[in-house]
């Protein structure tokens, strides 16, 4: 590993995540808020909405490598590519950076919230919550996401050139295929869960809907947030041990 | 920088930008016009039509690097990449090419107009407006979606090959992620105010919708005209201040 | 100019029109007839179903460099890529390749097109027809829309590697931007005319149309017939002789 | 050929079908089966959730070179590129994979299953069925889509770096285009009979609904599981005799 300025590392992936989620969360708002130009633009338009915020967060974080996601960065620390002070740091700063995207993007939505009714809209503007809940299936569902997500990742991550700026995982010229594995994964596992893939996309913006005075919210449904929490940690944790025996990485 | 030829640099932009808004204006009328084929063809169809139609305008403006954009080009002014006389001679290009465009576009849809009975699907074609009247909300809008343009163009600028032909910003090898990037924004930050983030893009179709003998138009909204100037040039602005804080750039 | 074999360059033209077609009139097939499964698929689908079937076409097409339209080949003959000999050759193989396209679509969606009952619909699967007729504005959109084409294809040729084979205009490095150019070019100007925007892929299929035995098939609609032959060879020559003008080709 | 390690081969071809599959037939159970969250996203949603699958799926299997389908391997096998016993233990593999894959998309969705009514989809999520019975029709169908699929792989195979790990067929850096070949398939020719294109994408599948304890299933639909294992393999045979003669291949 090289040095890493753990300062301007923590800085790359705030920015990251921050446009991520300013990017992902904004596209739910304009699909499900209320009179917004995007209403019913249907699931595939959140797919790619989704995909293309992490287009967007990966060109905003070449320093760190952008890891953007707790649980790349765990199947990062378990597969040796960075250390636990990288790893800690990294995730502060995106649990920060996605509070702060979540509050750009209710900012951005602002009348759109204040004209909607409906509090779980609201809700999942910012989080996930299960099509039906039941802590057991959910939880394999965001399991099983995750592990796709971090297997494949460590598997392109074994060819391409990808350590951009300091030893972090993904860099500008990976960005195209992560955004595509992540429509991918949205179209394909996105069904039960809403595929949070991500502790700090889920916990940073259910943090803001807590916090911040939305007009009529509801709930910020903090009993199942441990799941989209514990869910992809596990999964990517997998993925690190797993990759190694079955990829034939180098 | 290079030598730059003025005139080419002008006329680079101005072919860009006609390009721009002739696709972009064109992907709303197939949408929402009466008769059209692509009638209710979604959201997503014309975030990916305005994406493309980036890609094509960035294609053929090479030897001005096609900024097409007068807040990207007020961004390259800040960061240095343009110099003032550039600046100027771009957004006279791009006003008069967006103005050139949405005419070719008026003219391809034709019919579709003359058969259309709802005045603001027309001006719809040409020009952005709000989902909720709040010049306020609008703008913050407006400010966001822009500066996350004119951040993320900055950032992946610093590392593709993007001096094309003159300094200009960017270049054919860099048309597909402006192009995502555009679609991504639309998706996700397009839904209160619909996108103009381009003061060239909804400036010069409203004198276009003014000055044309459009059958059964209505008003062209100055009222709201400014917005989608002012909006945009703070956005681009702002993002070119702070790129160099928290992008890292060399 | 290398030397070209013209045999090969004419089934090198022939196989990729074929593609081209199959994969075209396939997808309108799909979207519109009965009882097919993607049945209301939608405009946008129809949009990336030809852009990807022209990726398709060019990469099947290397010999011959993928011109498949012989209003792209009247733009490359008018800017001197290709000579008189070679562009008769291919024209004739985009027209029997179209044919043979359309008879293996028909032969893939046999019982859909027995099961249908609206004859335009299977015409449509064929050949474009107006939303609205009118021969003067129907020309007009489809010479603005293949001199988008051409006209991008010019601009973006004059950059990359585009000489593969023998001196024809694109190669399979080239395929992805023009896929994406005819995605585009449905989506934004395909409202009025349904975008043949290539004089094989119109005459070509409707050729098939009046021959093959298809079950209560209705007109072939030769009256139009011209529209979609003229327009695109009018649009191409306006684009092969401003480009050099505007472009700044080297 | 260089010297193949058979095993790692195997798990290799295990591995990417596996992938293939979870994400292939989790868009599908995504779009149609009982609560949700993709209910309803379409055919296009459908299309590009099995393209990305594929791009995921190659991208985990580098060192065979992703074949991921018996009629690809068959048309390796019979242009010279693998030999007999890797054309078996890829097939072997996929077919493992294929029914791994199936089981854990089932897991993902284990409740929406449990929801859903209709033993069609519940069956329709693991394989293909036709629009409308007719076994010569939906034969002609299968082999004109597995076609054009292992047509147009041997046509860019001959131009790109395609040779990682072992003397397979496709490595990483081509997943994008075949990724988006079969968009493009899916969307084209995908309309009769669902796109099968591949002996283990739909075999393997049809294996783990007959095996698994899914709630409510019916039949697995045996008299038509021959065809989209023939079909497949007529169409790839007949790509990979075709190819040199109309291709020009080096």
């Amino acid at each position: 590993m090289q040095d890493v300025n753990l300062g301007l590392y923590f800085l790359s992936e705030l920015v990251g995540t921050a446009m991520l989620i300013l990017l992902g969360a904004g596209v739910v708002a304009n699909v499900i808020l209320a009179k917004s130009k995007g209403f019913g633009g249907g699931t595939l338009m959140i797919n790619w909405g989704w995909g293309l915020a992490v287009f967007a967060g990966v060109l905003v974080s070449a320093y760190s490598g952008a890891i953007l996601n707790p649980a790349v960065g765990l199947g990062l620390l378990i597969s040796g590519t960075i250390d636990v002070p990288m790893f800690f740091v990294a995730t502060a700063a995106e649990l920060v950076g996605a509070i702060i995207g979540a509050v750009l993007a209710w900012a951005a939505y602002r009348q759109h919230f204040d004209e909607e009714e409906d509090p779980a809209n609201k809700l999942g503007v910012f989080s996930t919550g299960p099509a039906i809940r039941s802590y057991g299936h959910n939880l394999v569902t965001e399991i099983i996401a995750t592990f796709v997500l971090v297997f494949v990742i460590l598997a392109f991550a074994d060819y391409g050139d990808v350590e951009v700026g300091v030893p972090g995982a993904l860099g500008p010229l990976t960005a195209l295929p992560v955004a595509l594995l992540v429509v991918s994964i949205g179209a394909s596992l996105g069904g039960p869960t809403g595929y949070a893939i991500n502790p700090a996309r889920d916990l940073g913006p259910r943090i803001a809907h807590a916090i911040l005075p939305i007009k009529g919210k509801g709930s910020s449904d903090w009993s199942y947030a441990w799941v989209p929490v514990v869910g992809p940690l596990v999964g990517g944790a997998l993925a690190a041990l797993l990759a190694p025996v079955v990829l034939n990485l180098a």
